[in-house]
């Protein structure tokens, strides 16, 4: 990353504003004003072609006119003059544009839009825009933007795809009482993206989360490898899930690999906690822009009402994140700062008799206490307590327990009141909630990162040994052939040259060689018709299955030639596949996708009616290391499945994430070949016995 | 229901308050005060032992002493001196006692609060608590409760089981701007439950939605009965569902059976409304008291913002009601009121440009468009709008379009100007969210309403005939037996009585008997020992399938006893069932339990691993009608399996529906008697050939 050139575009020392405006109600006059009033305390240099003086300030005509360096030049001129203050801010050596104008590929102009980021790139300069709103910065007192005042201060960093929302949204901040040091609107992306945003955050002193309004990736692997090193908590809202995919798909995985699946498991591979909606987007926010992450499972509650101590509890539960009683000892401790009929379990109860020092004590005894992961204080307010005053308490327990490793959380029922303790509580650090459920989905936003950091520390597969030419040849002798899909023969091929253990499956042009074959496999066999023209193999009566000797070889390739061309006399027929037949196992289904976004992306699922009726599948993004394939056995509702039920030994889970492995690096090696595959059934036997792929499908890319 | 009682508890015109008081700090004064604080206008009647005046108002030393009529009484004085205030206002008679006084059942001390209720019943006088915070109604002008305020006013009315889960909520109505007409605690519900209230508040002109805190009902089916009958919205917020059903349970039915799960069940079968959490309840609550339901699936959002449109439809998704392309000729019209680049389908994007004029245009054509159920309008603040005129843009479209049976919701997301709008238009009438989530959330609680309400016009199942005294009879015989469950041939027998299409199944306790009821009831057969002390017959080896002829029954019936003999030597025998072998067919299970609150419950799932892995199940609390037995088949995710897949026919659902609703009817007749039962597995054959039970298992009631 341009680190040098994004520094002077988001932390300028100087501004020009190219479009400047004395004139009130243009975009150019707002920025220069919303820069003065903002007390943006680097030099701005308004350029228009004829005032003098822009606002008071000394104007120009032209970036190339100022004496001194600009770092940044937001452009407000039409579309059809952009062309030509691009070029000059190359020349003129700006480090960034924020390119506020619209009219370039959001309304089909792309032709426009491609052109000024060549004219960029030629300088080394670089575009955020066209089309957004600008960039507001409390830090910076900056705000280069046309929307009203900087945000409601505070620690996290958003970036907008949206334009209008990042308005709303600014002005919400206030009313939310959530705060933000910036706010970046990165409308088209011509140039910087999502990933160029994340990696220059990273090293931002002044941003401890990162907070994201995604429609949609235009490179879905630059965001993964950006996000997966960051050292801080990114959160991600990803709308218009509910249209994509929709497009016909030529395989089961195609069909399965909507937007919000294949989203998911990108955002879970490279650590994202996710927002199920916009409040929850700002309240998981809350938590994660100043609150350490939760290192264990254990939440405390500690409530003064038991009503709100089960809604805490359920969430709890629905969080993931179940309650746990606190140990023996602990509740010993606890119940001394309470009376009779508390509670010392979890949630601890206080009573509504508790007052500030209940909840000072029990808060410092716990927060110090080593099962204690994390904790969440509720209060609903009560007319003998005043919420500040338990509000200061909170703080100062924690200020003298002098954890710093734990995160904690508030939620207060009640009025104006609560409000305002609320506020004093974000001020101070503490992230504060109106609802119990609310604060325990922050702090399970806090588990979740943990968890996808600690995940991330494990090492990603190495590519193993494999004959990337072999799966070449393969494939290439299938496109001379005029075939855009593999034969199920060679999709084993190549499937074998990445290790997965396929059943012996051969092509017999004669009966003659099919009874040599059936003999090298041993028997029973499977027969099954090869002809790229017969897709439905079953329908065309094309295959046979549990063929015991040679006469029933000779018997079956005879029916099934004959069957073959009376269901379609003109079918090419590449002859018959005698394959080894697998003894039963549990039927597991693998695919993949060439997604649009993320590129190669593994599908994993139970067979038959789990992945029909249920789609009851996990994604991840290839490549898969060996632990993300364990999780993925571990998502699906059916994994029970594979942990043995009814009776029987569990599965060899170890083979089969080795499977998922090695597929995923299959896919990803073939990039350029693969459109989509299956291994549909894959046949999981008990521990220590491995996997057979018993059919496989391979689409190409069309070329 | 007593309403005449209850409506002199509610709506008083004269209150007592006993223990009223001139000590600040005390309840009895904190009462007093409140009353007259609220500008309560009926007469109010302090009790004092010894003060001749309290704050001003003429005292009584006893509520006998007064002169007039007393409506209410509100009771703080202590537990123990609470008997002996109940004697003598039942003497006075009085019409309901508001007892906020602690220190009853909910400390174990459950004989005492048996007794006052039984003095009460006496008296004919209703209670509400003990151990509440009392009654705050701003109709009546009236908070006999010591909380501190009346709430923000409004049209619903809150019953909630939590007295500090009350308190809270009532000051956090004026930050949330939510409003009620009534808070009521009902505590302990010695007396007035929830189903007691619903039937109140469902004649009280000043409430329009009804909205319930419940932590556990006493009487799960006087709920049902009350709520099916209610002509306005209830929404329900059950907590405390992590906990329940954890007790071990002697049958698969009995191990799904969660709080969650039934409590679902009943809310969905009485027409409640459900919320996911504290903010749900609130936000749901202000649609359902302010606009009428939604008819049809048709939602239309208005946006002016592509982002906020984007995250809309997939709230939409998400709840169940998918968003539809707008008809061509609503779209030919929408298009007049929005620039080129505007979008009409759905959602209507109004664009950044859009003001007042084409927010109004555009709602007041589509609110009477026939297409259209109801309309989600979105509003992202932008500079050149205000939000206070496109509040009042909507509300006059909505005014003059005429409209009263479609319901309206709005977002607004931006800063103090939206919130303001958004209070504006709560005033008058109109739910307004800071989220378009949760907006379109709320319209679809008033869309889950109407379904709720179309579905309870639905004819209840009317009993079939059946043989109670037959299927007594089987029981007793068990039950003379020492026994505590039903063999499989018994089970089958009561089943049969209702109705269910069992397997023939009879016992054979010879080999001669077993080869002649074997050809009666035709090869092949099936052979399964039958034996109290034997529960896991196939683990006994005593269990032979597909007994073809003559010879194989003799030799089964040789080898079942001899296995069971090994496996258990002091086994009591009956016999060996021989049961007719049902052909293949889908497998389902149904169940039933009888829950410690809504009494004899179903369960339906598909058999096998769905249910044993997937726990795929949904239940209904007994009668259940054909058409809710119809959605239960609808609602698990296996539903597509009964609809025939992978080129099945599809399955004799009706079939299914009609043994869903006799069997109900079998443990609602039964209910003093069955405690769990499954009939797993029920084979569901193709449409119009009907459903099989081929085994059964009922566990008695302990006497």
């Amino acid at each position: 990353m341009d680190l040098k050139q994004m520094n002077r575009l988001f932390k300028p020392q100087s501004i020009a504003v190219v479009g400047a405006s004395n004139q009130v109600g243009k975009i150019g006059h707002t920025v220069v004003k919303n820069l003065l009033e903002s007390q943006y305390d680097g030099k701005i240099y308004p350029i228009n072609p004829k005032d003098a003086e822009v606002q008071g300030l000394k104007a120009y005509k032209s970036v190339l006119e100022v004496p001194e360096d600009i770092d940044s030049a937001v452009i407000t001129v039409p579309a059809s003059l952009v062309e030509q203050v691009v070029e000059e801010c190359g020349k003129k050596g700006v480090g960034g544009l924020i390119i506020i104008t619209s009219g370039f590929s959001e309304v089909g102009n792309r032709d426009l839009e491609n052109r000024i980021v060549e004219i960029a790139r030629r300088y080394g300069t670089r575009i955020q825009g066209p089309n957004i709103v600008g960039t507001m910065s409390n830090s910076n007192k900056m705000n280069a933007s046309f929307g009203p005042f900087l945000p409601f201060p505070g620690k996290a960093t958003l970036i907008s795809q949206s334009g209008a929302l990042l308005l709303a949204i600014d002005a919400s901040t206030y009313t939310r009482g959530i705060g933000f040091d910036k706010l970046i609107s990165i409308g088209n992306m011509s140039d910087i993206d999502f990933a160029d945003c994340i990696d220059w955050l990273n090293e931002d002193e002044d941003t401890t989360c990162i907070t994201l309004y995604i429609e949609g990736f235009k490179d879905g692997r630059k965001f993964i490898e950006s996000s997966r090193v960051a050292k801080k908590p990114i959160i991600a809202l990803k709308s218009g899930v509910s249209a994509h995919g929709a497009a016909a798909a030529a395989s089961h995985t195609g069909s399965l690999a909507g937007a919000a699946k294949v989203y998911g498991a990108a955002f879970q591979q490279s650590g994202v906690v996710q927002a199920s909606d916009l409040d929850n987007l700002f309240n998981r926010t809350l938590a994660l822009s100043l609150q350490p992450p939760m290192k264990g499972d254990n939440l405390l509650i500690i409530t003064n009402g038991g009503g709100v101590g089960v809604l805490a509890t359920d969430a709890a539960e629905h969080s993931g994140m179940p309650l746990r009683f606190a140990p023996p000892e602990l509740q010993t401790e606890l119940k001394k700062h309470m009376p009779e009929f508390g509670s010392a379990k979890n949630p601890v109860d206080l009573t509504g008799m508790a007052g500030l020092e209940w909840y000072y004590d029990s808060i410092r005894y716990s927060f110090t206490h080593p099962w204690v992961d994390g904790i969440c204080v509720l209060y609903c307010e009560t007319a003998m307590t005043d919420p500040m005053e338990i509000a200061r308490g909170v703080k100062q327990a924690l200020d003298e327990s002098g954890v710093k490793d734990k995160p904690i959380a508030v939620s207060m029922v009640g009025g104006e009141r609560c409000t305002k303790a609320m506020r004093w509580l974000v001020d101070n650090g503490i992230p504060s909630y109106g609802a119990p459920d609310t604060a325990v989905n922050g702090m399970a936003a806090l588990r979740e990162y943990y968890r996808m950091q600690a995940m991330l520390k494990e090492p990603l597969e190495t590519r193993r040994e494999f004959d990337h030419e072999a799966a070449i040849k393969i494939i290439e002798h299938a496109r001379a052939d005029g075939r855009d899909s593999l034969t199920e023969i060679e999709a084993k091929q190549v499937f074998s040259v990445y290790g997965l253990n396929v059943t012996a499956t051969h092509l017999a042009t004669t009966e003659e060689e099919a009874v040599q074959l059936s003999t090298k496999i041993g028997y029973p066999v499977v027969m099954k018709i090869v002809s790229p023209d017969i897709l439905h193999k079953s329908d065309a009566g094309g295959v046979k299955v549990n063929i015991k000797d040679e006469a029933a070889v000779r018997d079956a390739f005879r029916t099934i030639m004959t069957n073959a061309k009376a269901y379609r006399a003109d079918a090419r027929i590449h002859g018959i596949a005698i394959q080894e037949m697998a003894p039963w196992g549990t039927e597991v289904i693998l695919g993949s996708v060439n997604d649009p976004t993320f590129g190669p992306t593994m599908m994993f699922g139970l067979g038959g009616i789990f992945v029909e009726v249920l789609k009851d599948v996990t994604f991840r993004v290839a490549p898969v290391s060996c632990g993300q394939a364990e999780r993925m056995l571990g998502e699906i509702r059916g994994a029970p499945i594979l942990m043995g039920v009814r009776g029987e030994k569990p599965r060899d889970r170890q083979a089969l994430a080795e499977t998922i492995c090695a597929y995923s690096t299959m896919i990803l090696d073939l990039a350029d070949e693969i459109s989509e595959s299956d291994a549909n059934p894959v046949l999981v036997y008990e521990e220590g016995k491995g996997v057979k792929v018993v059919d496989a499908r391979i689409i190409l890319k069309k070329k």
